[in-house]
This record gives C-alpha cells, sequence and structure tokens, in this order.
C-alpha cells in the first residue's frame, strides 16, 4: 500500500504536537518512495520534473537552509555541496545545479540521500525538543513553511513519477490499489447573484502562521497557514455567474475530441493553438490510443478510459479550448472562491490512496457543488498576479511564489495527489498555460 | 517632412465626409512610407517586425477581405496569392505565408503593392460612392474597423523600420527633424481613494461603430469606436492607491541600471530574468554604451540620451524591475483608466512629428497627471484577459483580439507613433512582456 | 537575354588585354543582374545563400581589401563600414557582420553598391593604366585570383537567386529562354585499368599565376591557374574501376524514386538518412508533385521535368543513395580527375543561356565520357582534404580554401551555371553533404 | 581492483576454447561495473554516452539478435519489449528508442539487466556446448564480432563513465588505482621514404573470422578478425613523410594553450573554430583551472596535469589545430598504418588498470617508434571513407560500420581503455571531428 494514510493528515481535529506534526510530514514523503527501485529515484523525464530523489533532497535543504543555518549557531552543513546542488530556484542563495541537468546526478546515492534526510530530521528535532520557547517563536513559522513545501513537493514526487514511468514503454505500475468510481451527479448550474466579495486569507502578512503557541496546538492546520500569495484577504466585485456543479468528465471530454475540438482553431487561445501543433496534442496528455479505443497511462499502469472520471492532465490551453466549445467559460478566482466559502473541505486526496481523480459515489455528495476539493485542480481564468496590497516577503523567501507572478495561470481546489491537510479554500496553485504533467483538469463557468 | 499631419486627424471637430476620412488614412500610411529608399520596404530585421511592404498590403488585405469579397457581388481579387501572402494570423480564413519568413519575399514589387493599395482604394471608394445606403449600413463598422486596424499598422511600421535600422551598421536616418525637449515636471504622487468605478467602453458588442449615419457625420472619431476586448463597459472595485503624475524619465532610469537594477535578480520576475540573461540586457533596447556614455538610436539616427526624456523600449519585465527598485509598482488597468477619466486626451502623437518621446514644455501641462497619452505606452500589471460579460465577435474578425489573451500584458495610453485620432481612454494596447521594440515607457503606481 | 555571352568568356584563344579581362568579369557580374527588380537584390532566402546585392559589394571588397588597400599608397576606402560588412569569412580581417543576417541590411542601397562597384573599378583600371610593371608584378596574381573568386559568385548569384524565387508562391522568373533538349545516349561503362597518375595543379604555390607577362598574354585563361587546393600535382595509386560515361538523368532518379529510395534507410548514410527525415525530402529539391506530376522550379519558372535532363540539386547524400541503390558507388576525385585529362573542355555553361542543365544534341558528343564538364557538377565520393605536400597560402588568403578541409565532399567538372573560362579539370569545388541549392549531380562509377 | 585483468586478454598466446573466450569477454565488462552503484548505472550525461546499464543490456541485444534469433529454432525472447529498447542504430531492425533519451528509463532496472545477460549467456553457452559443428560455422563469425563489439562498449562504458562523473560537483571517483609515470622519451622524427604499400585487412569479406576451427584455437586473436571497414587489404602510394616517436605531451600542449591557440581562429579549421566558439573551449575536456593551475577530471577523480602524460580529451578540432601551430600535422591512416607495421603490439591497454593515459617507463620503450598503442587514440588527417573494393556486408550488420562513412575521422592505435586483445594495426576507430569524451590524443606526422 504505497499511499501513507493516517500519519499524513494531522487535520482539522488532531492537535498533534508539532514535533509529532513535523515528523509525520517527513515520513509521508519517505511512503510515498517506498515502492520505488533505486532507479526509479534517478531519473528526470523533463526539464519541468524532477527526480524523486532531488525531492528528497530539496525539501531536507529547505529546512537546512531557512532554519537551521540562520538559527542554530555553529551549524555544521551535512555537506558542502547540497547548498549548490538541491537550492531549486532561489537566486539569493547563489548559483545552483541546472534545473534540466537534475537527472545526470547519480550521486549523492539514494542511501545517501535518505541519511541527509535523518541528519535534517535529528536536527530539528532537536531544535523542537530544547524547549527554547523564545527559538521556537523565531523558527515556528518558517519549519510551518517547510512542511507544506514538503507536501507540494509530495504531490510532484507523485506527478514527477507518474511522467517518469509513462515515458518507459515497459509501463511500470507505481501501485495496484483498487478503484471504485461512482457515476457522478448530472450536471448542472449553481448560480450566484453579482456581489462585493471578500477572497483571500486574513492572515497578516507580517504573522505567517501565528505565534507559536504555547501548547502543542493545531499549527499545522490549514485554517491558520497561507502562502504569501493568498494575502491579503481584499473585497472585490464578483459579477453574477453561473458555477457547474461538477468537474468536466472523461466522457464529456471525449465528445469534444470527437467533434474536432483538437482540429479548430477557432477554439482555441493562439498561444494555444501554436502549443497544439508544437506538441502534435490530439488529447489529454497520457492518452493513448489503439485500434480506436482510448487507454490512459495511471499510476496502477496503462487502464482504459474512464468515462465517469473527471477528466485529468489538460493544459490550461485544453480547458480554455474545451469551455470555449462549450459555450462557457472557465471561472475567474474570486468566483471560484467565493463560492467554495459555504462548502466543506473534502474529498479525493492523497490520502485515498489513489492517486487517480475518480468521481465519488452519489452518495457521499450533498451539493448543490461537488469535487471542488481533491481529484483535480481547476483551471481558472486567472492569471497569476498579486492581490492589491500584496506585500512580498524579505528575503530569499519572498522569491517563493512572488517573482512568478507572470505567464501562469491560477488552479484551485486540490488533487488526488494533494495532502488532505494542504487543501485551503484561498490556495492559488499555479502553472504555465501549458503544463500538462500535474492532476489538472476543468470545472467550468458561466455569465449569468 | 515624412510625418503626415493634418490629413491625418479628424479629431474631435473636424466632421470629414466618410469617404474623406478612409482615404486620409490610407494615405497618411503612404505618406509615412515616403522617405524609405525601395529597398528599405523589403526586409525584415526579427520575426515579430514586418516589411513595411508588408504592412502596405496586408492592410489592403484587410479591406479586400472583409468588405469587398463578402460584400460587393462579383468581387475579383487584384491577385489569387495574396490571400495567402497577407493574412496575418486568421485560422479562419485558411493557410497562409509564415510570418517569419515575410523578408524571404522580393515580390510582390513595391511598386506591384502600391498598384495593389491603389486598387482597393479605387473600389471602397466606387462603394462609398455607390449611394446604397443599405449596403452602408453592412459595411460601416467593417471599414472603420479597417481604418482603426490601419492606424496600428502606422504605429508598427515606425517601430518595425526602427527595428530594422537600429540593426545596421551604417544607421540609416528616418528623417531629420529637430526636437525640442522641456524639462519634465517634479515627480509626485496623485491620490485617488477607493471606489467603486466603471472601465472599458460603452457600445454594445452588436453595433460595433453606431448605425452607418445618414449625414458625413464625425464616424470615425475615437470616442464612438472601440475594439471588442475593451467592452463591456463594467464596474470594478478599485482600491485606493496612488499614480504618479508624469513618466519615468531617462534620468530615473539611469539611476536604477547604475544602482545595479540589472544585475539584481531578487528585483525582477523569474521569467523577467531569464529575458535578461537570455538577452543579456543591460539597458533599453537600442541603448548603446561608448566611451562610458549612453546613447540610443531614434528615428533620426544615433543620439545622445536626453536625461528628461521618457525612458522608452523597455519590457515589461524591465518596467516592473525598475518599479520594485523604485519601491512602488506598475498601476492595474482600472487604475490607469478610471485615472485617466478627467484627463483631456492630448499629448505628442505621430502627428508631432518627432517619431520620438519626449517631454512637453510644461507650459503645456496643466496637471495633475501628464503624457498619459502621447510619448510612450505604459505597461500596466494587469494582464490581457477578456473583462467580465466579454463576447467575442464572430467569424474570422473575432480573431483579432480574442485569441491573444494570454501570455501579455495590457499597456495604455498611445506612444509618439500613435495617430492622435487612434487614442482612447479604454484603448487597451497588448505585447508579451519581453516585447521591446514599442514606444513603451513606465508610469509608477502604489499602494495608497 | 539576361545571360552575358561573348564578353564572358576569353577562353582558350582570345589574348585580350588585362584590363579587358578584368572590366570583362566585373561587367558579367552586372549583366547576370540586370533582369532583377531592386527588391531581389537584397532578399536571404537561407542562411547559406546571400543576397544579390551582397555579391555584388563582396566581390568589390575583395579587390579593395586584398589589391587596393595594401598597394595603392594612400589608398581610401570608399566607405569606412565596408570592410565589417563585406567581409565574408575572413577571420585574419577581424570581425564581420553575421552571414545569416545579410537579408536584414536594406542600406546599402543598391544604388550604392553599384557605386561601390565602379569606384573599386576606376581604381583598379588606374592601378593597371599606370603602368608600372614592378606594381603590376605585386598585384597581378591577387587581381586573377579576385576574377576567378568574381566566377565563383556568379554562379552563386544564380544559385541563391534561384533559390530566393523558388520560396515565392508568385515563383518569379528570372529570364524566358527557350531550350531544346537532345537525347541522351545510352549509358555505358567506361572502363580504367589500375595505373599510377597524376592529379592536381602543376603551377607552384608561391606562383599562383605565373609572373605577369609584359604582354597582354592570356593570363587569365583557366590552364594557368589554381586554387591552392590543387595542388600540388602528385602522384597516386588509381585503381581499375570503370566510369559512366554520361549523367544520371531525371528518368533514371525518377526510377530510384518509384523503387522507394527516399524510404529504405538501408540505402543511405546514417547523416543522410537523420537529413532525409530531418528536412523530409521526397525528391531532388525545388521538385513538386501535384496530381502525380512532378514539376520543378527553374530560372524559368515552374517546368515538367524534363526525363533527359540530368538530375540536378541533389545532395551528396543522394547522390550516394542513388548509387548505391543502382549497385554503383560516386568515383572519387582521382578517379574522375585522371578521366577526365582526355576530354576536351566543353558542354553546356553559363555562356549558354539556359541556367539549366540540359543533355548535348547528340550530335555534339563524340563520347565516350560526356558531360564531364557543364550542365551539372558532379558529387565524388571523396571528402575535401589537402593533397600531399599541400602549402596553405600565407595571410588572410590562406583562409580562402584551405579551413575548409573537414566535412565537405569535393565536387567535379561545372555547371551550366559556371563560366566556361572558369572550368578546369584539376577544379575542386566543395560543399557540405547535405548542400542542395547548387546545380549538383550524379555521375556513377563502379569497381572494374 | 575495478579493471579486469587476467580474464580480459587472451592475447596472442592463450588459447583458450570458444566458451571460454565467450565467457571472458563478458565477464570483463562485469568486472568494469563492479565499482559502480545502483545509480551509476542509469544516468546519461549527455545524447553521445549511455548509461551502463545500457551497455550491458544493449552488447546482451546484439547476440539475442543476431545469432540467438536466428539461428536458434524456437528461441523466446527475454522480453518482447527489449529489441526496440537496446537496438542502438539498426535501421533494417525497426524502430528504437531515441538515443537521447537513454537515461529516461528506470526500467528495466540494474538487477533486471544483469538477468538478462544472465539468460543471454546461458543461451548462447548452451549453443556452443551441444557440439553442432554446422551450427558453430554459421554462427561463430557472428559471435566472434558480438566479442569485439562487446570490447568497444568496455570502451565506452569508461568514457561515458567519466563524463558522467565529471558534471557532477561532488567529483565521484571510479577506482583509486595509483600510477607512476615516466619521463617520455625525448621528441624527434622517424622518416619514411616514398613507398607503394599495402594497408588494410587481408581477411576475405565473405569469411569474417576464418571458419569455425574444429579445434579450440585462438579464433578470437586480434590478428584472424578484422572489422568490414579494414578490408580489403589493397596498395597504396604512400609519399615520403615524418612521423613523430611519441605522443604529443601535456606540457607541450600547454606550450600550445600559453600561446593563446585556443584565441587564433588561422590555427583553426572553419568548423572547428565554429565549434571551439560555441563551447567555448579553453582547453581539453575535463581540464579546470582553479588559481592560475590546470587539473583535470579522471576516473580516479581530480587531479594536477601530469606534463610528460600525454594529451587527452582533445577533438580532431584541437589535434589538427595543435599540429598547425607546431609545424607540422596529421598523419593519414596510410602513413600511420604502414609506419606500424613494423612495431610490435604493447603498450597501456585496459589491463593496465589505470584508465588513464601515462608514458611507460622509458626502459620499456625500445622505439624508434613509441606509444603507437594504448595510452589515447591518435587523430589522423584522414576521413572515414571506404577503402577501394569495399564490400558492405549484407543485412542488418552491414550498417555496423558502412552507413558511417562520412563527417567522421578515423583514429589509429588504441587507448588506456581498450581491451589489449581488442587493438590491431588496420582497426579503423571513427570518430566526428568534435569528439572529445573519448581518450583521444595526437600524434605529429610532417612531410619529408
Amino acid at each position: 500500500m504505497p499511499f501513507p494514510s493516517a500519519a499524513l493528515a494531522p487535520g482539522e481535529t488532531v492537535a498533534a504536537s508539532f514535533a509529532e506534526q513535523f515528523a509525520a510530514v517527513r515520513r509521508c514523503t519517505e511512503e510515498l518512495c517506498a515502492p520505488l527501485a533505486t532507479e526509479d529515484y534517478v531519473i528526470q523525464s523533463m526539464p519541468e520534473a524532477s527526480p524523486a530523489k532531488w525531492h528528497l533532497a530539496h525539501t531536507s535543504w529547505f529546512f537546512e537552509t531557512f532554519v537551521l543555518h540562520p538559527h542554530v549557531p555553529g551549524y555544521r552543513s551535512f555537506h558542502p555541496e547540497f547548498n549548490y546542488l538541491f537550492n531549486s530556484y532561489y537566486q539569493a542563495l547563489g548559483p545552483r545545479w541546472a534545473r534540466d541537468q537534475r537527472g545526470v546526478l547519480s550521486r549523492p546515492t539514494v542511501e545517501d540521500t535518505y541519511r541527509y534526510r535523518k541528519y535534517i530530521d535529528d536536527q530539528i528535532r532537536e531544535l523542537l525538543d530544547a524547549g527554547n520557547v523564545a527559538m521556537l517563536d523565531r523558527v515556528a513559522d518558517t519549519i510551518v513553511l517547510g512542511l507544506h513545501h514538503e507536501q507540494q513537493h509530495q504531490e510532484l514526487i507523485l506527478t514527477d513519477l507518474k511522467h517518469a514511468f509513462a515515458q518507459n514503454p515497459l509501463r511500470p505500475a507505481y501501485h495496484s490499489a483498487k478503484r471504485s468510481i461512482g457515476a457522478p451527479p448530472p450536471s448542472r448550474w449553481v448560480r450566484f447573484a453579482e456581489a462585493l466579495v471578500e477572497i483571500g486569507h486574513a492572515g497578516a502578512p507580517e504573522q505567517r502562521t501565528g505565534t507559536f503557541p504555547q501548547s502543542s496546538g493545531p499549527l499545522f492546520r490549514g485554517a491558520h497557514f497561507a502562502y504569501d500569495n493568498e494575502r491579503p484577504r481584499h473585497k472585490t466585485l464578483r459579477p453574477a455567474f453561473r458555477l457547474a456543479n461538477r468537474l468536466v468528465t472523461n466522457a464529456e471530454y471525449l465528445a469534444f475530441m470527437t467533434d474536432g475540438g483538437y482540429a479548430k482553431p477557432q477554439l482555441w487561445l493562439s498561444d494555444g493553438w501554436a502549443a497544439r501543433q508544437a506538441g502534435d496534442w490530439q488529447a489529454p496528455l497520457y492518452w493513448e490510443k489503439r485500434d480506436e479505443t482510448w487507454s490512459t497511462f495511471t499510476l496502477t499502469g496503462q487502464r482504459p478510459i474512464g468515462p465517469d472520471e473527471p477528466v485529468c492532465h489538460v493544459s490550461y490551453y485544453e480547458a480554455d479550448a474545451f469551455a470555449r466549445w462549450a459555450r462557457a467559460r472557465l471561472p475567474t478566482e474570486a468566483e471560484w472562491e467565493s463560492a467554495a466559502e459555504t462548502v466543506a473541505i473534502g474529498g479525493h486526496f492523497l490520502e485515498a490512496g489513489r492517486g487517480q481523480p475518480g468521481a465519488m459515489p452519489a452518495a457521499d455528495d450533498h451539493g448543490p457543488l461537488f469535487q471542488l476539493f481533491g481529484d483535480v485542480w481547476q483551471w481558472t481564468a486567472s492569471p497569476h498576479v498579486s492581490y492589491p496590497g500584496y506585500r512580498q516577503p524579505a528575503g530569499a523567501l519572498g522569491e517563493y511564489n512572488g517573482k512568478f507572478m507572470c505567464n501562469q495561470m491560477v488552479l484551485r481546489g486540490a488533487s488526488c495527489a494533494t495532502p488532505r491537510s494542504h487543501a485551503r479554500r484561498t490556495y492559488r496553485n499555479f502553472f504555465p498555460p501549458e503544463a500538462r504533467w500535474q492532476f489538472s483538469g476543468i470545472r467550468l463557468a458561466s455569465d449569468a
């Protein structure tokens, strides 16, 4: 059973100690890697994806760089070259190993990498166990950020691995879990009236996660944490609109394909059509047609297309073209977030152990809005730009989100590869419009 | 004197006949080309720029394709291959000559091209002169669109030519007009309170330019026309903010450069820094340093940097980095447009005959806001996306703006290469964030 | 009639004065350009081709750089930037304008370029007319080299122009001359026994063209001149072999195509197959299939394939694949040259005015070997390397051929675009194996 | 001790049985991989290099494809996808996995790969043990070819691994063997008179390795085997020339560097200079300058430059430029081979266990010619073309060498990574002129 479960989710009600939460998140990353052969840790199948080994090391480097080095007097690096090797993109931290060359490195070995993780874990635990409240106040925010950061990489480990396995003609399977898919509810519009709404996270920028609590409180709970790009909470005029009650299914997407969706430039954005041409896209990523039947590669291997499952691995361009074909459009961030305000965070997360989106049994749904969280991230019509009043954090961590506010589109919700405790209504995920290897799908909207 | 003047600007008060307006715009294009040698019409200095010859033909093709072919019974094309050669990007109109190969075509010759223009002009005049009111009602909107389209290409003829001449070590000059530059007013902030404002153009989409008037009314006046991407007019919550009273000057931009602006990645967006590295940007486009002195290439040849002139030929990335350095930001579209509501449209347009931005003498300014129009287009912080309720026009003309609503940033105002009658408060110009060959500059904003 | 005729060919028997020969070659270049529109002079259709304007200037730059500057005291350059603009590839002469950007320059204009030519012509004539024998002794070799250099560019003007016109959907014609094609003689092998032969040019390297004669002797005659790469004449063991009596025809090449020649990798060199795939080659360059019929673009426009004409515009890779398909091979240089020793230089040259290869009427042929000269250059199996004992000339002119002795294949003979006086038995033309835009064809050989 | 020793070299005098020879070569490959971590088997550091895992599988695929499949009735493939995955470049065998994507495959795992090897070994042994003489006659040639093929890959395993390790900032060492380097003899010329010589291998093409002997004779000995490109033996006129008695040393190459060898285009071939510019070459591959001292990466890690060692990891372009600087040239194949006729095959091979070239102690040398074999392959001035009378073998194996007879230069000798039994006087190794990752060095020649 490759997917970690209970350990992962402190959730809303579990009040684990801070150290326990730290250990749980770190352990989850390693549990996700448990099914891998040593060789699987090493490969990089495209510049945007990273070897699992790199993810393991980089998430440790994060704690080393932002917590241990600045805050632990006399801290000794695990290895002098690791800052160079495992810095992802922080310009303020000096030069770094080229992103598209991560698959060229056989060393450190997987074993070395796990030793690195253990070294960092020991150091952090020691720091947490010391009971130095002043110190904890200084580092708590960054550790929490580091845990959320690590959760993002948990998702990337799965998406990058899926991409790598999909290239391989041997079609390796990551796991073999069964999946039971229920029929989705009928599609319908949910109408919202024009309103002056508030969106974004209310936490003050200076105080990223709240002061470190004396008790072992639920520090890590989603509600208390947010990235800088989710702030500040602010008013915006949301026009009247309609939001689809559920995700677009494979069956619906196939209708678009059958109707020539990939052959009609008039349905596509100009850059989207160019991407379609350059990549010779004929279907979502991983889809394959043999003998007139479509199948797709999943973490459990090659499988027939499930008509009731949410369509997945589409780019923004495809989502946008599909919406135009359906005489609809994608929702804006404000529309999505304000609609999500009334919905409980639930759904098909990493812990469900499927690694593949799937419609929940109808019985689980008490709508009107289904599948807002879990299954697939939902492309919005909103470019990733700063909210009014946004303040970029000082120092290297200011690069976390702020410098990516151009040429990227926001996705909302969460996916079947997202840890449950990582999901938030205000969460702004973002990827370039041509990205397809994330668990990304489509929810429609339209003018009211 | 290369710049056409009176003929160009029907302006707010001149009520020329429709045919006269058509003739004036068409003539202006040719007058802009008058200083060119035959060889200058042919070359293409980069994929984004086009030969002058191509602009002359493409603007004629526009009328042939969208007016003559569909509306004139039995219309005979000037040449059967011209639809293939001069279609710019309309997928609905079939395949077309590759954009980056426009400089490979020596034929049609310049003379052929002018004959093509004359043929089209004659056909359109005939159609207008026929006095068939029903016909005029059908074609008027498209002709007006074609004239605004041609004005866009007038600006491009100058920017493309400047780019081509700038590559040439012989540094040809397009004209030799004198320029007198006054000192700009001191920089200061103009404060605006939070407000629910309306932006966008009020004209109905179905009725792009109003019904064709029986009289020879001022059809072509800016106030009556708008592109589809400026519609619909809509409410938006504009936060409190401050807008700089004038454009950023070369002297101010030099301070950014001197302070290492091009060497500090922390000031740049991630994609911006990548573009800076890839292009080895050290200064705005066309700037050149010799013996510790900066000069720049202009349409009148190589000239020293004028410290009081607005900085020009910067990309969005540079504008954004400069703003961050200045502890400010770029304005959003809503901020810019709502601020511009109270300002009369005036400034330094194509008709000024300089082809180079330049601060107006202080005496001409009755602020508080200066240089909103003319001189340089102003990069905004807003990606080019659709307004709430936007409807893409039907047919091939729906491709005019709608398919470019991704990976492009909006610029507002107008430049020294924009015909005066082309400027509008609601005008949404857009270019990719790395574009530098337009007359694009910087106006700062900040949170209030 | 675009092709210059009498003026061009001093030939073996014409004893024109040196100044007359200089004038004749220079005039020929300009006569070749007479049919061009101004626009045709400007364009560059691929990096390997150059604008006609550039050829006109570069051949003048050659005399300015290698004759006038070093030998005329106080010589004043026509323009200070022209050394930068018109140096083709001589590293020793400093930096130069990028080869693939030659089509970006509208200036100097065509008129300026002709003025440059006239300036150089005047200077050279003055130098020749001065009757300073010591001076003439110093410059004669280089002037003769410059004339042969200019003749090479005469051929390139035609091949580059053909390439440019072929891109244009309007398919312009360079001229409209008629062509009468006779049937080629039946193909048969001519056998040669093993022999120790001498190949290469006998002239001493130090004395490129002989001392300048006091009388106006036939200095420029082919027999007296050779490029450095043709020297020294040397012995080599030529194995017994067989050489085809004539060139491969279009009909024969079509049989290869019909037999799947372009679809069978086993017929191709590895790099050749890669080039075929990358360029999607299905036929020689310029061939086009419509309605099951092949036609080709020529200097007189689009024309049906002439089955009896020599196949033309094939790369080395295609020539080699064809030979393998025909169970033959290409001849080596030594085989070709030693076979050519007994054949008079005659055939279908530039002066024939066709600009297209074509089998001579059978009556003109008194074999056994036909078409060794004229029609098309013949790819050999020999890479362009130095002969034993080769000495690279000193100075910048040492770069003329010496630095291209890698990754190029030798072609022998001459083409329908080669001036007659430029052809030589020892001539070693060379191009990269993928080049197709020259008039290059196939003569087969095989082991005896 | 990573380098296999005794097991590897059947040598001239060892008369091992065929099966023993097969086992020895196969075992040697695996012994070479013994020092690797699992991760090291997976990576591909550039398109031209392959993962060790791939080499292990491909050399097994060779026997499976060319011996087992065609000759063993009812043979069952180890895995149906392995022909697709491990076919290197044989077009006749169908499509194959892209060469530059070999590092993207984590599966088959290393363990799977060794199981594949064992499967093939068992099958071949069974075939050899069966004592079916008719069968052995049919397969012996191909098995011998497969063993030589595997030896080539033994060398590539080391050169590819060195390249991969050299990229890694951790600079892993493959082994830690000591090396003792003696001073080289003084450089001097050895003169050879003009002669009609014979070069190439005398074996008949139809009979690649001799008939399979009834006894367990020394089938595999170098003298009896040759690749098709070494045949036929043929006469050629070798001019008088001089050959350097030993290899160029690092000290000599440093003198070239110090004299600006990498900054003087006049020393370089045109394509060579372009490669130098594109790759920013300043020294041989793997050289690194820190604090004014040059060091180099070796299989034992980073080490100072040994001035007496042969220069290594230079391209043909660098070898050619060095020779020009030294007022010499590179030898032709005929020169090298005819000079080598009188020299015993000895030197510094794979079995020496250094994996790095090194001058032999002076006492070992009984010249006049030293270091013809072992240490480094020696670039010749000869392009890789067919010998007169060359016949490409039929079938897929005809692709082994024949299709690479273009754009490659011949290297002669053998290197410190070549198994001793693989070296031959007639051996024609070849690589593209820009290749630098092989153990390639320089021996000078000059006209007599």
